[in-house]
């Protein structure tokens, strides 16, 4: 059976376009078998962004821990620990971790955008 | 733009057979449009299970917090915080809070069966 503990998990810098002080950990995926969805970890760090952009796939995002805001289709809102955000396909979105605190959260991802395409950190 | 709490869902008892002192509240689901997975939190509360069942659709399951354990094939495994849990389909599975302790974490799981069914709770 396969069991991980998100104290464990190896984290890697996000280098996709736009991203800041960011990284993010695998824990279920495609290397795994798993062949709907993903869910990572992501860390940003204090100041950090992921990048501002939009896709033909879907998030479901969990707020684990710290503190940040979201960007959605030009409004900004905080975010805290046990916030749930749906963002849907084909919206520009960004997380931002605070200046003084770090951000930490989960994001459910299709492995395979709408097109069939393999989706990266998945 | 759709930010709900963890502290505010409104779990629902789970009716499936076999569970126990389980409750359930879906975060992101097909009533929000989301189109291939849902969010889900449940709470099992302490002594109760989850049905021991296999379908022929996966999970992907992180604990939030208490304490349990996770049946899978026949084999127990104790369960702790932040642990990430994949049930691939057709792996007859079961969770279990402690006698002391609830359980509380996230079930992943698709919006829709291999079979193009719908899947209750999402």
């Amino acid at each position: 059976m396969l069991i991980r503990n998100l104290a464990d998990a190896q984290h890697q810098p996000v280098t996709a376009s736009g991203a800041e002080k960011c990284r993010m950990a695998v824990m279920v995926g495609k290397d795994d078998g798993a062949p709907n969805f993903a869910v990572r970890e992501i860390v940003v760090d204090p100041s950090g962004v992921t990048p501002r952009h939009s896709h033909d796939y879907e998030h479901e995002v969990v707020v684990l821990d710290g503190a940040g805001t979201f960007f959605f289709d030009g409004e900004e809102r905080a975010l805290k620990p046990g916030d749930v955000v749906y963002v849907p396909a084909g919206h520009e979105h960004q997380f931002r971790a605070a200046a003084q605190s770090p951000l930490r959260f989960l994001c459910v991802t299709p492995t395979s955008s709408n097109c069939g395409e393999a989706i990266p950190g998945t």
